[in-house]
């Protein structure tokens, strides 16, 4: 029998390329992929579970957490700290499981230095026409936020060349068949699993 | 719109692991992939078409194709040469269509030394008593025989380091299926197409 560990796929992109709705698509399709559970300071809402929704932490704990290098990444949104706990991930791809992470550019830079054997998976924009239409049917922004965030979306662009795959959101059923094929192909790499199919076959001759 | 070149796939494996039963069973599939025709020496047998069933050459001709380098690979069976025409796959990749090889080992290595860009699959046998079966069954080969395919075999399977992924055949669908997410993610690798989304941006802009 072949034992891999899982892999860990990163799916990040520019903001407003709809990458939660891919990444909700891509759970409610048959998978055996985990998805990382994110840590918070921020409180619980009613409703949420613990270990389910978010690992929650106080502020202290989390910043500790950073010191001891315990994140794949994290970031500060609003006064709350949001963050991939490390040991989770790396304990569950040790079982064999891949595990999914959905995050900002921001995010998965940090994630590519801290774990570069990730797979790196950019969503693109159909266009930046379609980026902007989205980012501005979010809510009732003003001009100049809208702006700077087109800016921004552009800057994360640029970002791209980090990535290993890119993949256009331009109908979300399509660009989950296109992160299904990565997962599968990535399992028939040949540097992943060479050296264990060698080694069955001396197995067998001996 | 981005304008992609196809890309080659090259199937290979050892001697009875199944390469062609999963070859026609991609093209059996709906798929964009175009077969590359086969050059040969040998006799057109009745039913076969030139240009269709392969492209047929005296002695000479693909002789002298050797010589001016115009063959991605070829060999020597019985006295016939076969060999794959490099013009004809260069045409169908510029055109932008993927271009599919079943090819035996030895060849493989050619077109690797020939075409480095080119995708290459290795399919592996689901034990080394399944292939022993498999090269047994074919015929009624003499005992000597069959052991002297078998440590060819193995000595294919040492070349495993060569390619870019590893496709076990234990179930010819699954094989295909992993065959065509590996066509599909490929189509995804950013190196391939970063260039050309990044054009695509900055004529928005322009």
């Amino acid at each position: 029998m072949i034992e891999e560990k899982g892999i860990l796929f990163i799916l990040s992109g520019p903001s407003g390329v709809g990458k939660g709705t891919v990444r909700k698509e891509v759970f409610k399709r048959k998978t055996e992929l985990r998805y990382s559970i994110s840590m918070t300071t921020r409180e619980k809402r009613p409703g949420e579970v613990d270990g389910v929704d978010y690992f929650y932490k106080t502020n202290d704990e989390f910043e500790k957490l950073i010191e001891q290098g315990k994140l794949l990444e994290y970031a500060k949104f609003v006064n709350n700290y949001y963050g991939t706990p490390k040991d989770y991930v790396l304990e569950t791809l040790d079982r064999g499981h891949d595990v999914f992470l959905e995050i900002e550019v921001q995010g998965a830079m940090q994630v590519k230095q801290n774990f570069p054997e990730g797979v790196f998976i950019f969503l693109f924009p159909p266009s930046l026409e379609e980026l902007k239409n989205r980012i501005t049917n979010r809510g009732t922004e003003e001009e100049d936020v809208i702006l700077n965030r087109l800016k921004e979306a552009r800057n994360e662009i640029e970002m791209m060349d980090a990535y290993d795959y890119v993949v256009v959101n331009d109908d979300v059923d399509k660009a989950v068949d296109k992160i299904q094929s990565i997962i599968q192909s990535e399992h028939c790499k040949r540097e992943r699993i060479a050296a264990q199919y060698k080694k069955l076959l001396e197995d067998e001759l001996s």
